[in-house]
């Protein structure tokens, strides 16, 4: 149980500044690399956009940090075009159900995963979804998973949703 | 009408990176002393953050631009904190239906506005919402106001919304 939730941005290529598949441009806290090493994370999230979650699903600095993750019994996080197109190549999550971007579900090999066209889709410590407009859910269900329903219910609240 | 909205996003304090109030780090397009010069623009956009929008409602550059824009009948949007905290300070949309984050509704005066407890609230050319739970409808206004109801929808269906 956390009272509060410290989150680290990381940035795949270096802490430099990374714009986003809508243009707008973000700075990382630290580059993953450097934020692979302070470790380990209660949850690793990714986050979606087409060719960020194909840089995902080809960096080996993923790949062990999810993989060590998921061996530790840890919150692995994914939404959009993350759970379809970052997890499969790291062999992420397999056995388990999960949804992405709709449009991106024949991506997930069918005798791998168990798509369900949810906003939202927990099984045991992978939480995924579906895009930016079930982020806010995406978030909140982190939170519960993270701290707790009261917390997660209080944040709901203060943000109007 | 536009096939597409072009959003250049201003830094008060020039172009360098700006922390958000949830501790997100964006870099501005440019700043806005040197985005002033480049309008006029067809809509001025201030977010929320109660800290950013005190600062926008004591610059005399926001002051400047906002004033032209409603003397051209150009939109404003607002957002959370800054309908109720940026705007009043520059006598903008005095006589106007207006919203914003409801504990801050009596930094309104309610001589010169008239708060709504709606999610997005239009009047005219001045559109305000309440905060991050309502962002995507405001977002989704400005699309409808700018372009039209038809990309309006279909930017919510592909969002998931």
């Amino acid at each position: 149980m956390f009272s509060q939730i410290e989150v680290t941005v990381a940035g795949l290529n270096g802490a430099g500044a990374v714009k986003c598949s809508r243009d707008v441009v973000v700075v990382p806290d630290a580059a993953l690399e450097d934020a692979a090493g302070k470790g380990p994370y209660d949850a690793i999230v990714l986050p979606g956009g087409l060719k960020g979650a194909e840089s995902f699903g080809q960096s080996a600095t993923v790949k062990t940090l999810l993989t060590d993750q998921q061996k530790a019994g840890r919150v692995i996080g994914a939404i959009c075009a993350a759970p379809a197109v970052s997890l499969p190549p790291h062999g992420i999550g397999e056995g388990k159900k999960v949804t992405c971007y709709p449009a991106l579900k024949d991506r997930l090999d069918a005798g791998k995963y168990t798509y369900q066209d949810q906003k939202v889709v927990e099984d045991g410590e992978l939480i995924t979804s579906q895009g930016p407009g079930t982020a806010f859910d995406f978030g909140l269900a982190l939170v519960k998973k993270l701290v707790d329903s009261e917390k997660s219910a209080s944040v709901a609240k203060a943000m109007l949703l």
